[in-house]
């Protein structure tokens, strides 16, 4: 097994560039409040466990998040179906110990989020890639043997952000229900869209106890947090938290216990306010930039909020030789090609907007305009040919 | 998989009860800088990384372990074998994905620590005990086929006590080179043992490459802690970062920060100190008291130091039946039995001497003294019948 995972090599650790994906803004009144909610739980005045804990996690922040998923995201669960987790990497890493056999076929979305291939594929599953339409997964692509589980993402499609509608969610669950196939929701970013507009998590339309709920709080507060959930269906919690306990007993005491006062004392609702708020501006800004900078060169378009965007590049463009020109030159840009596992896509680029200033937006969108521009030489200047009907979405 | 995991129930949270294991002291002097380092860490004055930090753990912090444990432990290596875990329990549970294909042959100590089973267990290893003797675990004792893997307690073996001697590590690491088997070195408790009287950890002995050093913080500091290190030998760093990567990604940022500057400050240090003084009172302390109470129905050793102590019952005691009648009364012992996987031993009970207050350990001994004493009824009393030469060590 070594081997296998030799081939693995964790992504390096730098100073963010932009337009890195997934740094989240850490502002003022974040660490005003985390340094109050520490000095609180470390001097005794909160619910600290020193000691070990609830396997499954603090009992108050399980409610807390019950709530929150509740209201937020139509999720219906008790406090009792929800385990703490290292984030949504562990979150997956333990449903594939749990519920996959080595050569279990999974359908994967595709393009798909990296990091669960490579959980998926570590588990030794046989992962089969369905295509996404303008609805998403459609259980109708699926190719070959009915598989064990199936990975989504149905809010908001890692990285071509569309949303599966409702229709579908039904006709995914009822399939799901009668071929005994689980299903993994992964509803990364969600927290960012606003509630009202947006589709109950399958979770929610579930009647069958399919679905296994991903969801992590790094994303939303910083990534080194290291704290998600995952909300199961009543008769997996115990083998779930026995994997957990197994693999890593539980979650730092000390992150548990700011968190649940986090949440309690609804700094946690108002943090996601002020970010929703200031995500969106700050993709207005970036797509104002890219447009008037590289308006023939790239096409993007606004999403409904969330930390990324996906450019698109003209149809004859080759987006790794892009970004590898861009990373040359200071700029971090995931080319979608390096997530597509089998169906071609017009070329384009995963942007991460957020956790990066002004400044260096606008220094890396005029990098940007110079490697795509011909004056600079590096990449020839093609007539954008990307047409609305032969986007992916 | 589900059905394997459904057997296992992680322990459940209760207030602590004496004696149970691996409780920490938690004094106002920790707390008071777990304060101010958690404070100084979230207004960005010491090296916090918001964002996903390096995959095998802070630089700074692997130094200052890598440092540590030169000087406490004799282990020899740079920073850049160090990996965090979030303690000895994901380290094991690397190691088994790292290592061990299912059906592999795994020699552990019998008796031995029941999570090391447990886990070793959940990666489908074929467990072959291998009754420990004086000197602690001999290979020379091991039947069957040669194994992938060893599992060892060598500087204080859990839970009897017993210290390697010098020339049987010597054996061990010279037929681990031989037969290309892996050991890993559980450095249990080590760290409350005066460094001057220890021997070198088997790691700082190994030139064969073949030794995996795994430590924890957790029982020094605190259990809800959850951080730990394994030393790896040089080929085995990137496979182990990588199955850390892929099961959570890293450990908490937050944690990994306050750590950094508790070691480099000397705090750490200071408070190993304060804990080594501290157990060996209450060590001492409870020594005393069962000695007095209960001096003809248990019989008890000073060790060099740690947080338990293993008490004798008369042979003809059923210490699982013991521990059931104190369970009742409100005291937990662990009886020795239940670690043990076939090689008989006197009955005994493991003892948890730290973290709870002496008054509660009176009452603890006092209730020992009801249950086993005739008077009671609860259990008849023999004749303390445990001589000397009939002590498992």
């Amino acid at each position: 097994r070594a081997e296998r995972l030799r081939a693995y090599v964790p992504p390096g650790r730098a100073a963010p560039r932009p337009f890195e994906l997934g740094h989240a803004e850490i502002d003022g009144r974040l660490m005003t409040n985390w340094k109050r909610l520490a000095a609180r739980a470390l001097s005794g005045r909160s619910r600290l466990a020193w000691s070990y804990g609830d396997p499954q996690g603090e009992p108050a922040l399980r409610r807390a998040i019950a709530d929150y998923l509740a209201a937020a995201r139509g999720v219906r669960c008790r406090a009792e179906q929800v385990v703490l987790t290292a984030g949504t990497q562990q979150g997956l890493s333990l449903v594939a110990q749990l519920l996959l056999d080595p050569g279990a076929v999974v359908w994967v979305e595709d393009p798909c989020y990296r990091s669960a291939v490579d959980i998926l594929g570590a588990a030794e599953a046989r992962i089969v890639p369905v295509a996404v339409d303008e609805g998403g997964l459609d259980v109708a692509a699926g190719r070959g043997p009915s598989p064990s589980l199936v990975y989504t993402t149905p809010s908001r499609q890692y990285p071509l952000g569309m949303a599966m509608p409702l229709a579908r969610r039904r006709i995914l669950l009822d399939w799901a229900e009668a071929s005994g196939v689980w299903i993994v929701e992964d509803d990364y970013e969600s927290e960012f869209q606003a509630p009202g507009r947006m589709l109950p998590s399958l979770q929610g339309l579930d009647r069958a106890l399919r679905v296994i709920y991903l969801g992590t709080f790094s994303k939303l507060l910083f990534p080194s947090l290291r704290l998600g959930y995952a909300v199961l269906p009543e008769d997996l919690v115990a083998p779930f938290a026995a994997a957990r306990h197994l693999a890593d007993r539980q979650s730092s005491g000390l992150v548990q216990a700011i968190m649940t006062s986090f949440m309690e004392s609804g700094d946690f609702a108002r943090h996601l306010k002020r970010m929703r708020a200031r995500y969106g501006e700050r993709q207005a800004f970036v797509i104002d930039l890219l447009r008037r900078h590289l308006g023939g060169l790239i096409e993007v378009r606004p999403v409904e909020s969330g930390m990324y965007l996906t450019a698109w590049l003209p149809s004859d463009r080759d987006d790794r030789a892009v970004a590898a020109a861009l990373a040359d030159s200071g700029v971090t840009v995931l080319p979608l090609s390096a997530l597509i596992l089998e169906t071609a896509r017009p070329p384009g680029l995963v942007l991460g907007y957020t956790g990066h200033s002004e400044a260096a937006i606008v220094r890396a969108v005029e990098r940007m305009a110079a490697v795509l521009d011909p004056a600079t030489g590096l990449i020839n200047r093609p007539k954008l040919a990307v047409r609305k009907d032969r986007m992916p979405v």
